[in-house]
């Protein structure tokens, strides 16, 4: 039998957690929809070329990939921003502005953590076409609305600027040919002790003034005036357009009434070397140890890559994460998996009576299970109890001769008789 | 570039295909949730023996497996019913009846052809622990009444039973151990031409009274009542049995008010080996060449093959193939990929005003759209006219100062102006 276990780091997703899945996936839909992105769904699989082409030839070890039948490479997506920018670059008939989202699955062969599997799910919403600042303020606010759509009201909003930050790194003295190096040191920070911290400093040839610069980054941040004010002095011309950048961003969150939530914290840089300009995280603030929520930035030169050059900015948010957030804050919905009526006939005799009153019911539109194992009424009253069905309809010769049928409650156990011809009169029950 | 070209037979799904999916998956849902089926997800990665277990090991040939990087063997789900089967047998306290649904996607190496891919979509709902025709007249129910609230009403089911059809088999002399070989023979007939049946009754021995009654099977077939009556001298054991179980099967096709819709084909025999009863196919009557729609029966040996032994019945739906018959019989609802409103700040100046008051009308939970490019009016309206956005809603700085914005219908030309305190009238637009 151990033969027919799932692959290491693969799940199902049970009824009990797909109804909360169906409900928070439909909150983010709305959403989206209501700020004109349009849902679509990008291939699965992939030519192993356009993953590498995205992350680098690093990334084979962390996706699954094989050669198909006709030896060529192909690879399981393993996010869903591949997919929409190579759909970008190769139909550059797609009318620009384009606001793109997904919500699907996602694979990577990485050791499974808590909470961390090696499929899992995340929502994606990005803007092709726009290279003011207008559209990041836009993803942001997007991402903001799904999370207050969700009852999630106490989130932050910590946002960077790539610019800002390289220049602030030149300024100090490090070569440009080192920051990519420098800004994955920077995005790992937290997790280094002081030791490491040290080490990372020597392999990187750093001295103890440039040391310093990066220390300070993550301590640097605040309201986006106290930040602006900071570094006006420097004149340097990626410092002065990423502080200009991130200056018309907060003018923009607050015409969209974001502001409120949102910091800059430069500590923030995103380990993926494609990021171009603003960048961000968004956090749960009472479950901050969950990690982001979602993130995302300014990804210019990707869209490039795979055909026509298009300026690009988008976010994504882990679908198990949010679950998580939302469950520990209780802010999912009781959702009942069972429907709320079960038809129960006490003898073989009424069995197709049975039928067509239930289904009689769920033309209605009320849910509606029946029998369909012809089991003692007992028996009956037992699955109803382990399914939490909350109302059996019970069907005896003696009520069908009466055309009436037995409405139980099945958790306060009070009975009452309803006549046949009158079934909607089961819609007002709660 | 040519290398960032989809794997061959995947493809993506655009925004246009993507909401009228939207739209049949949420009539599915909602019927499968109306009846009791609760909708879950299974992995979509299975380990290799998973997947030949349930099919054989030519199916090998058929999916996309590989060694992971532990040189483990894993593959692509090819069906729905894998899955469900799995979860089943290795999960013994679900509580039976259990009634599973799954909508998703599945891989399959074969030729690509008209409207069908290498990775496609079905919907399927499944009855565990029911031995009954109650639970396959229930599937079959469940596939008419998700047809019809998508207001297919011209449909048809073919049943035959496979229980009925070996005992026809063997009373004409075929051995026991020929029928599956027969079965898929069977399974063909209708793609075959005189001289390829002739060919198959050679190689499988059979002689010419033999070929008769499997060439008669076809034509076998209508109202419940008169296959009944035909076969009811037949004194085998199968044949009875399989009489029964059609008879029982039309009496709750009855009481669920379907069986008006069904009819007995005896030339319906489903090619996979595993069917054990009861089996059916659904034609739409006006696109009978798209083939079957939906198609399922009774597996009552599958879910043990992993596990615990678990009577089982089902059926599942090609979505893609119920798209092209929705379409075609223009039963899909215009549904606008765009949102309703594309708020236009006519200068610089007020483009902040223009994104608050888009804001404004989202939070009211109608769907809107604003500039991000500050680009002249003229080439917002030719926007708004590409992505037949509805209405225009044109903010100048004089309007600003009157609290106002213009109203423009962009299929009528006409113009009208609002307050900004009262964007909630943009509601009753049609």
């Amino acid at each position: 039998m151990s033969n027919f276990q799932l692959p290491r780091g693969m799940r199902d997703i049970m009824p009990e957690e797909m109804v909360k899945r169906e409900y928070v996936y439909q909150k983010i839909k709305e959403v989206l929809k209501n700020c004109g992105f349009s849902l679509l769904e990008a291939s699965t699989l992939e030519s192993l070329e356009t993953l590498v082409a995205k992350s680098g030839e690093l990334i084979k070890n962390e996706v699954y990939w094989f050669k198909d039948k006709a030896e060529r490479d192909v690879g399981l997506r393993f996010d869903l921003t591949v997919g929409l920018a190579r759909i970008v670059a190769t139909n550059p008939e797609l009318v620009k502005p384009l606001r793109l989202a997904s919500i699907s699955n996602m694979f990577r062969y990485d050791e499974p953590q808590f909470a961390r599997y090696r499929c899992f799910y995340q929502w994606d919403a990005e803007v092709f076409g726009c290279e003011g600042v207008l559209a990041d303020a836009e993803v942001i606010s997007v991402t903001c609305s799904i999370l207050e759509s969700l009852g999630l009201n106490e989130y932050e909003v910590k946002i960077s600027n790539r610019k800002l930050i390289e220049g602030l790194l030149v300024e100090s003295g490090i070569p440009e040919s080192k920051i990519p190096q420098v800004l994955r040191f920077v995005d790992k920070l937290a997790k280094l002790d002081e030791k490491g911290k040290r080490g990372e400093m020597e392999k990187l040839g750093l001295n103890e003034k440039q040391f310093g610069v990066i220390l300070d980054l993550s301590k640097q941040g605040g309201s986006f005036r106290n930040v602006l004010k900071s570094f006006k002095e420097i004149k340097n011309e990626k410092v002065e357009k990423g502080l200009k950048e991130l200056e018309d961003l907060a003018s923009a969150l607050e015409a969209y009434g974001k502001l409120k939530n949102c910091v800059v914290d430069l500590g923030i840089v995103r380990g993926i070397d494609y990021y171009t300009g603003i960048v961000f995280e968004v956090y749960d603030l009472k479950s901050k140890d969950l990690g982001a929520i979602a993130g995302g930035g300014r990804f210019d030169d990707l869209v490039g890559m795979y055909g026509k050059e298009t300026p690009a900015t988008g976010i994504a948010g882990g679908i198990e994460r949010l679950l998580l957030s939302l469950e520990r804050s209780k802010l999912l919905p009781e959702i009942r998996v069972s429907p709320k009526f079960f038809v129960i006939p006490v003898s073989e005799s009424v069995k197709y009576k049975a039928i067509s009153i239930a289904q009689e019911i769920r033309n209605l539109g009320i849910s509606c299970e029946v029998d369909l194992l012809n089991k003692k009424l007992g028996k009956q009253m037992e699955y109803c109890d382990k399914k939490s069905i909350p109302y059996a309809l019970i069907l005896g010769e003696k009520e069908l001769l009466e055309n009436k049928i037995k409405v139980k409650n099945m958790k306060s156990g009070e009975e009452k008789f309803l006549s046949i011809d009158r079934l909607e009169e089961l819609r007002s029950l709660p």
